[in-house]
């Protein structure tokens, strides 16, 4: 490859001083129209390109975001958060640095490190799901901004999903379709504090008590978010006296096993038994038959949420404030309602 | 936030020169012990940190490769190509810079223009499925290699996964289980000249000619890689007078639409039909009953050779270099074969 031209390359081939060719990139007037049109040639025929390392240097500013995340970049949806915030970085004409940092807690320190001789401007630190998580001391030097978590002692501001909200509207999107008895089956309940299964939960009996419907515990089922376990959950809700006439099923793949049970047994959707499932995973709630209505995870909008709070606002707010912001996730109306 | 010491203020602390702060941070030896340990202080109080913006400008080095995609950063499954990328990025201490251009051929061009602005060693270029892609010219001005995609015209080398031997190897797999009578429903058969849908097929073919087993045409449906059109070409093979024990599905969403038929039928799996994928997109593959055989995509592995490509190489050997480099679709067995 050959040696990029410097400043002193153009200069020495313009017969000027190194101060003349800065001059004229910088578009100074002090400088003859002759001795302009020599650099810029000189500039085109040995193809010099300014480096922005220069003007990192001058400006201490190096319009870089740092984005870090856990398993991010290789799940299935949660990619959207790399994209928006992108999207705002390339709109303000910054560059998102990423780093995926798996389970390696070695590998946080040493990114956060990186990330810093960097001299990045913000970090965005995200997860793959919902929940809380711990941040490295040094991460807080400069503005951190959550997206999908938020941190155990509230060191910096997030933005999260509104869980209890997509529970209630899921549930009262059931209601309004003439359906009092609604079972609902949770997912993530083996660990505990998951903000999913808690807010869904919630939001479920929030709307039923809105609509005068008295909560029943045989209609709940804890669950696992995995196909065979809304399938299992979907049978026995199905073989109770009184059987329920839909299904808020707390996420897409729970929907599934749904459908399968329903099948199983010849009950058509949504005829006989409405589903609404959670997450919009769409290769799989485009894919049932009917497709499934479902509430979408905003992940992208997380994303653009994040880089802006770094980028657009003043520096003084960004550190140290404990507000978490909570997103709506909205409804994707498709044929299982 | 408060302004970064420079090393001018270090100096200023410590009362002593920029270039002695230099000369300690350097650990060059003609320094005093006691004014090594006097700026090591000031150093350590100051909280500085060195930019790596300095060191930049000095060696002509950003260590920053870009990744550019087309929509790679949110796809099920092809983001672990950035994984890949990344992981060998970290391990040679560089750091990537990622952009996803979507269908925004605008985009591009700036992102190019940006990278280099940013003085990128290399630059990754990524599609979301196997096809061949146009490259803006400027992007050639540093070494580029594709990844999942090729060029049109040559002028970079390339990884892809190797259609063909999967295709081969999900049929031999097949015909090692005992089957003889064996359809193969393809995917996007619709546009022209998708190496998947060549590739696979190819090896299909040659993996019967290989075993004396006669092709069929009867055996044989173009597809479109949807659940219902598995669904469909799955009823029509089941329907033939003489239908097949086996098929080979090529992708997942396919073989998710031929367990539905099969089910409807009164067929089981792997017992009356057995089934083989292609993609191994887990989200299906594990939650299907039963669990789905299928090949893996490499993602993780072509993101880790392009890296290590542009990283580890020799440059000479980077540009202008026709090599397609065609890695192994390894069998996931699981319970459907």
């Amino acid at each position: 490859m050959n040696k990029k031209p410097t400043i002193q390359d153009i200069a020495r081939e313009a017969g000027v001083g190194p101060g003349t060719v800065s001059r004229v990139l910088n578009g100074h007037p002090n400088v003859s129209d002759r001795t302009r049109a020599k650099v810029a040639s000189v500039i085109e025929t040995m193809k010099y390109r300014p480096s922005f390392a220069a003007r990192h240097m001058r400006t201490q500013k190096s319009r870089l975001i740092g984005f870090i995340s856990d398993e991010v970049a290789t799940t299935p949806f949660a990619g959207k958060i790399i994209l928006g915030a992108q999207d705002v970085a390339w709109e303000q004409e910054y560059i998102l640095l990423v780093a995926n940092i798996g389970d390696d807690v070695v590998r946080i320190d040493k990114v956060v490190e990186t990330f810093l001789e960097r001299d990045v401007e913000g970090i965005i630190f995200s997860s793959m799901y919902h929940r809380e998580v711990y941040l490295p001391e040094k991460i807080v030097s400069v503005p951190v901004v959550l997206a999908n978590c938020y941190s155990a002692d509230a060191i910096a501001p997030a933005v999260v999903p509104d869980e209890y909200k997509g529970g209630y509207e899921a549930t009262a999107n059931l209601i309004g379709a003439g359906h009092r008895r609604i079972g609902f089956i949770n997912v993530n309940t083996l660990e505990p504090g998951i903000p999913a299964s808690i807010g869904r939960w919630r939001g479920y009996r929030a709307a039923l008590a809105a609509a005068g419907i008295a909560a029943e515990a045989a209609l709940e089922h804890p669950g696992y978010g995995s196909e065979i376990d809304g399938y299992n959950c979907t049978h026995a809700l199905m073989a109770l006296d009184e059987r329920p006439t839909a299904i808020f099923c707390a996420n897409d793949r729970t929907a599934w096993g749904a459908y399968n049970a329903l099948a199983e047994i010849g009950l058509r959707i949504p005829d006989d038994v409405a589903i609404i499932g959670f997450d919009n995973q769409t290769i799989i709630a485009e894919s049932l038959h009917p497709a499934l209505t479902t509430m979408e995870l905003p992940h992208y909008e997380m994303g653009r949420w994040a880089a802006n709070y770094l980028i657009c606002q003043p520096p003084e707010q960004n550190r140290f404030d404990e507000q978490v912001r909570r997103l709506t996730c909205p409804l994707i109306p498709r044929d299982s309602v």
